[in-house]
Order: C-alpha cells, then sequence, then structure tokens
C-alpha cells in the first residue's frame, strides 16, 4: 500500500508538471448566471428531435463561482469589481478598474503574462475600455472614466511593454477622439489596425488592434454584419498562439448582462449563443492541444432573470426562438409600417391576440420607450419568463473548464481564487497568492 | 511514458475497485435551486468575522443537474416527475410517482438495493408518503393518492420484504386513518413505531417507522421540540449501517420548496440550515468511513427566488437574520395582542417605519391571509429578495458529492443520469441503466 502510494505520488507529480499549461483563454459571460445558461440549454434544442441536446456549457460544467465585492454593506459586486477579483485575485469596492479599496493599483494576470514573456490579448463584444476587459488592461478608481481608461490601454506599460498584444471589440469613439487619436498612436507602435470583415481576415500578425463599433458591437440578434465574438475569438487565439511562451487571452460576452439590465429575454438568449458559439470554438482549440487551458464563468448574474412565472410550471424557449428581432427592432420597424397592426405578426414571430395587439397599439401612442417595454412584457409573459430587478443578484454563477489543468477549477471557487489559480499557472512554481502582492501603478 | 500509463491504469483499477460505496446516503433538498445555496451563504455568514464563512453546500459542490420532465409541452417539473429520475433514471410526467408515462413501475433504487441484501430508509420533514419520499418507495399515477400510497408502503413488498427498513417523517393522519390503522399493522410485522424525541433516542434496532406529526413536521423557524432532520439523519444512518451489506437512505429537506410556493424567504433560509445541519452531519459520518457516498441535490427550484430586486446591487441577508418567527406565527401573535402597534418591533425583529406600520396594520383588518403576505413582502422590501412565481421554474439546481465514488458525480449530470450511477453502484457490476427496465407493479 505504502509503495502504491508512492507510485501514486510519482505520478502525481508527472502529471502535475505536464499540467502546466502554456496557454489560458479566460472567458467571462457578463451577467451570465446560472438561468441563463440553464435556459439557454432550452432556447437552442432542436424541436425535431426527442431529446434535449447537451450544450457546450452541460459539456464544460464544472462548478461554481462566488462572486461579492469587498464592500461593507452587500454582496453583490457590479462588473468592474467582479472583473477585478477575477484579473488580479483581490476583491474590491464596485465600480474598481484593477484597483482595491485604497485606490492601489493590483496586478493583473495579462501584466504577469507579459513579464513572463507570454502574449496577451482581449476579445469583447463591448466597447474594450468596458469594466470587464479594463480591469484587465488599466488600473482606475472609476469604471465611468472611459477616455482616461482608454489612454491608459496605450500609456501604461509592463517593463516597458503594451499590456495588451491584441484588442478586439468596440470603442473607436473613445480611441479616435478629437483631442487624442490612439489608434494613430498604436499603428505609430506598429499596431495593425482593423475595423471591419475583411480587415479581420487579412490580420495576420501581432500586434494588433481591432474596433469594430463606435461604442459597442451591435446585439447578436440583428448583427447580420459580424464580426462576431466567434470569428475575434478563433482571429486572437491563432495569433496570440504564435509565441513560443504561450498567451493569455480574455474573452467576454459582454452583452448577456446588458439584455438582463433590460429585462429582454429575446435578446438576451442571443447574445447566449454568440457567446456559446465562441466557447464552442474555444473548447475545440483547446482541446486540439495539450498546451491550453479553457475556463469560462460569469461575472455575475443580471436582471433577476427567473425561467418561470405566474405560478404556471412552463418556460416557453419554443416561443422565443421564433422572435426574430430584438424588441427595439421590432419597435423601430413597427413605427415604419403605414398598418402596424397588419405587421405586427411578421415582426413578432407570432400573432398576437386582440387584447394583446391593443396593449401594443396603446404603447406605441405613448412613445417608443412604451413599445419597446411593452413588447418585453409581452414576450415575457408568452415564454412566462421572470425578472426582479434592473440590476445584478448575489447568486453564485456557473464555471466551466476544459483542456490541460481544468481539475483545478472544480467545485465552488470563488471568483477570487479562480484568479489566483490562473497566475500560479501563468508564472509557475509560486503560489498564485504571492503574485498578488499590490503594486505601484505603472 | 508507456510504463507509466500501464502503472497508472493499473492503479485506477485498484482505485475503481476500492471505490464502490457500500452505503449511499443521497439528499434532496426539495426546491432548493442555486438562489437557495448562494442566499444560504450570507444568511449563514458570522457578521462578526470579517470573511464569508463557506458552507457545507460550498465544501461539498461538485456539479449541477438538469431537472426537465418527460412533457410534451414544459421543461418545468414537479416533485414527483423529479424524485422518480432521481429514484429510477427515468424520466416521466408531472405528477408521477415511480411510474412512466405509460403509468408502468419503474423500479427504484430502493427496490434494487433491497434486492441486494442491503437495508433501506427515508428521513424527511413533510409526511412520509409526500411525492419525493413516495417516488423511492412506492408507484401511483398520482401523487395525490396519498392513502394509497401510504397502503403501499405496507403492501408493497420487494421478493416478499417491504420496501423500506426506517421511515421518518410525518404522516400519522395517513399511517393511522379510522379505515385502516397501518401503525399497528407494521408494528404487527415487528416495525418499532416511535413519534417523539424520547421515542427516536431510544431507538437502537430497525425495522422502525417514526412519525412525528400528523401531517409534515413544524416548519424549521417555528419548531423549538424537535426533532428536526439531523437527528432524524443520525439515527436513520446509524441504525441502517448495522447491515454488512450496507444500506441506501433518502434524506429530504422537504420544506424549502414549501416556503419557496409561500415566496417567504425568512421561512426558506431556516429551513435551508435545518437541511445544512443534516447535510453537515451526513458529510462527517461519510467522511469518518470509507465505504460510503454521500450525494445532494435538488429536484427543481421553487418560487423564481433571486437575490436582488428594485434596481438595487444589494441583498440583505443580514437583515433576515433579525426576524425570529416565520411570517404565519408573527400575524398569529399580532392577532393576540391587545397593542399590536407597539407589539410589532419585537415580532418583527426590527421596528418598522411608520407607511410600513401603516401597511400591516391596514392589512390586518383585511384578515390573517392579507396580514401574512404583507409581513413577507415588507420582508421582501427590506431585505430586496425577488420572486417571480408561486411555482417552480425550470433552472438547473446544483449537486454536492462526498465520500467513496463521489468523483461519478461532478460536472452537469441530468437527474436521471444521477440515479443511474447510483444504482450501478448499488448493483455492481452492471450498468445502471440496465437496471431500469420497467418492471411490473410489485
Amino acid at each position: 500500500m505504502r509503495k502504491s502510494l508512492a507510485i501514486a505520488a510519482a505520478l502525481f507529480s508527472l502529471t502535475a508538471a505536464a499540467k502546466e499549461p502554456k496557454n489560458i483563454i479566460l472567458m467571462i459571460g457578463d451577467g451570465m448566471g446560472p438561468a441563463y445558461t440553464s435556459g439557454y440549454r432550452y432556447f437552442a434544442d432542436d424541436p425535431t428531435t426527442p431529446v434535449v441536446e447537451s450544450t457546450v456549457f452541460d459539456q464544460l460544467l464544472s462548478g461554481m463561482a462566488s462572486t461579492y465585492p469587498d464592500e461593507p454593506d452587500t454582496v453583490v459586486t457590479d462588473s468592474a469589481a467582479a472583473a477585478t477579483a477575477l484579473a488580479t485575485g483581490h476583491k474590491t469596492y464596485n465600480g474598481a478598474v484593477g484597483v482595491d479599496r485604497q485606490k492601489v493599483a493590483l496586478a493583473s494576470i495579462m501584466e504577469i503574462a507579459k513579464r513572463q514573456g507570454k502574449s496577451t490579448g482581449i476579445a469583447v463584444t463591448s466597447q474594450i475600455n468596458h469594466a470587464t476587459p479594463a480591469a484587465f488592461l488599466a488600473h482606475n478608481e472609476n469604471r465611468s472614466n472611459y477616455n482616461a481608461i482608454a489612454d491608459a490601454f496605450f500609456d501604461d506599460r509592463v517593463d516597458g511593454q503594451f499590456r495588451a498584444d491584441l484588442m478586439f471589440g468596440g470603442g473607436s469613439q473613445y480611441f479616435q477622439r478629437q483631442d487624442r487619436d490612439l489608434v494613430a498612436e498604436f499603428e505609430a507602435q506598429g499596431y495593425h489596425y482593423v475595423h471591419d470583415n475583411a480587415g479581420l481576415a487579412a490580420l495576420t500578425a501581432l500586434p494588433a488592434l481591432g474596433l469594430f463599433a463606435d461604442v459597442a458591437l451591435p446585439s447578436a440578434i440583428d448583427d447580420k454584419q459580424g464580426p462576431r465574438l466567434a470569428a475575434l475569438t478563433a482571429k486572437a487565439a491563432t495569433l496570440l498562439a504564435q509565441n513560443d511562451k504561450g498567451f493569455v487571452l480574455l474573452v467576454e460576452g459582454s452583452q448577456i448582462d446588458w439584455a438582463g439590465h433590460d429585462n429582454d429575454i429575446v435578446t438576451a438568449m442571443h447574445e447566449m449563443k454568440d457567446f456559446a458559439d465562441a466557447i464552442r470554438w474555444a473548447k475545440d482549440f483547446t482541446e486540439s492541444r495539450d498546451d491550453t487551458l479553457l475556463v469560462v464563468t460569469a461575472d455575475h448574474s443580471t436582471g433577476g432573470l427567473t425561467l418561470g412565472a405566474a405560478g404556471k410550471y412552463q418556460w416557453r424557449a419554443d416561443f422565443l426562438r421564433k422572435v426574430p428581432h430584438s424588441p427595439g427592432v421590432i419597435a423601430t420597424r413597427l413605427g415604419q409600417e403605414a398598418e402596424p397592426v397588419k405587421a405586427l405578426p411578421a415582426l413578432l414571430g407570432f400573432t398576437p391576440a386582440k387584447d394583446e395587439t391593443e396593449k401594443l397599439m396603446n404603447a406605441k401612442g405613448e412613445g417608443d420607450e412604451a413599445l419597446v417595454k411593452a413588447i418585453k412584457r409581452l414576450i415575457d409573459k408568452r415564454s412566462l419568463t421572470g425578472w426582479t430587478t434592473t440590476g445584478h443578484t448575489a447568486i453564485d454563477v456557473p464555471l466551466f473548464a476544459a483542456g490541460t489543468g481544468k481539475e483545478a477549477f472544480q467545485g465552488l471557487l470563488d471568483n477570487t481564487e479562480i484568479a489566483k489559480r490562473l497566475i500560479a499557472l501563468v508564472q509557475p512554481g509560486t503560489q498564485g497568492s504571492e503574485q498578488l502582492v499590490k503594486d505601484k501603478q505603472q
């Protein structure tokens, strides 16, 4: 028995040695609480088969994560505090970008990776200087300081190097301002700048800056043009993998959260599909190699989404699949119709009852905002979707892992513990927490 | 490398052989979706320490489970269909107790365990013939047939043996009826019958029947007398462990669900504590031996509970801790007070504002039901608790495991897959699914 244990111990250290991934892909579904991943299974289900198909979330689920911030009077986090926790391993106050309660900068996994000679990148569907990516690449006491955060992406360096070799997302409004053209400054430093599908396809080398929208990318449900998150993820990982020393890539499905704030279930489910498409690509990439770890989680849940309402034992994902546009687009198009009542069935994807039609027309009379709200509430009523807030909630979020080293990301982990374990992998031979000494702003 | 692999394979099969648990404890938190386990962490937190203490749920979390029933038009299960899935490995229609859509009996893990010479038991806080325990011990096309299900506990046998060697919970109303005294019949067959703490403490041998209430046990928050679920669990496991061939024990925290249906967060959190106390006992029992597997999950989530409301980034568990009684007891006692306004602060555990007091007094004038509801909504408002339904929802539920063989209960499992894996452990050398052929009603 003792001999077996010795062999087992030897094997474990062999295995452990083999289980240091060179590359890390961390994917965050902003606002993606467990109701979103559960609901997406039924939304994505193929109704022509008798079984409920498993999603990429089902295939990769490994645990859950607690998300509470460093706040004296609340256990509900915002995206900035949660992203700081996931980037640095430290809890902080809501609104903080890469700094602690004393507003001292915290070393992020991206900065630590750069010091190890790895490449770093982000691919998101929000503006790239939004709270989540910002916490990985900058330090600011307030997430709302968008211009200062954009400036920091260029001005702040790690041992003279830029924090990110690759940045994909939206935000040209912040990077090509009247007072400063950061795109031109990045280009002068050798960054390849792209802003559309063709440019993205033509990219073959780092460093790269891709800004595909003034602010955020369009909602997935209404976007016929792209690029979408899977394409950004694929290009990012492919380029970053050119570095023999490995890479750290942050991918964010940024707008799941926004649909949650809007209490807009149709838009939320299409954002989930967009994020799931990106995860599927990353899973295939990860599982085709032996040097890459994929970790997926959320920063918090948004909207108090629940899959049931009004005392009925139903949640009608089948109904949600029929709706072809976001409520905002439905409202806009309805406003352009000479005979809106006749246009309703095609725009909604279903034929509203007489009283439902009347409610919508009354709301239309009150203006665009009232109409959008009425469309959302009708979809909620039909699908039996529940919401309890326009803000965030304290529920734990799901955790997913694949590839080399995934065993360390099982069970219930606090969001800071996820970061500590990732950082320990980026700087092998050290404990994650040792890397998390507060260092001065670069 | 090949040599290492061979050693690894040998070790794995050694380990696998060692990993057949003799005893299984399956614990079901009825209605315990992820908002309940997340919320309980903050409810159970010690406010005098700077850290958020981990709960037994945090320590044991291993994955999540999908719960959809075999229904053509809904993905939301009831307790009977979910319990049938967890007991037999087969999905069925809502309301079904141990039968499939064709109303054919499905072999339960308890019946399979009896055939293997193991002992079996249940310990619940509902009546013992309620949907969840019933699906493990009986077959009936409708969960509402309480008397028929109680009769089946005595009348239906597995190879001549009773399905359960031990039954603890409530329900003497169904077992000591005018038309039939099942307690006397069980006693005539050698069952030790107990009905209070003293009787429970004196029990030293199987078989045993313990009915501690006419219908369900009292709510945990209001019960000063006991026995509570941890005591039932401890006595059950200790007695069942007398069988050298092992045992299967089902434990249910039955009333988390009922508090969810009532949209009553204070009562729900105290039911969670009652269930957590029982899990902690079972965890210690399991981890002190090398022959026992503990699996904990839920059948579904109830009420559309969320930990946030009204756009605020808060959920006030600290406030919930102050409330000393269930809203029902607060309402009853308020009705007995000569000066109810003066009595409010002590009964509620906090001092309501003037407008809050007025609302409560107006509701009191409308009757007891209105007052209970007003108290619950005031507690929701103060704690920022959200609800979306009086029914169930489709969200996945958490999964927990400890002890020998826990590795098979990681990641996302369908509720039927949990049963299949447990049944495969009860009847070693077979695939779980092979055991799940539909057999005729015993």
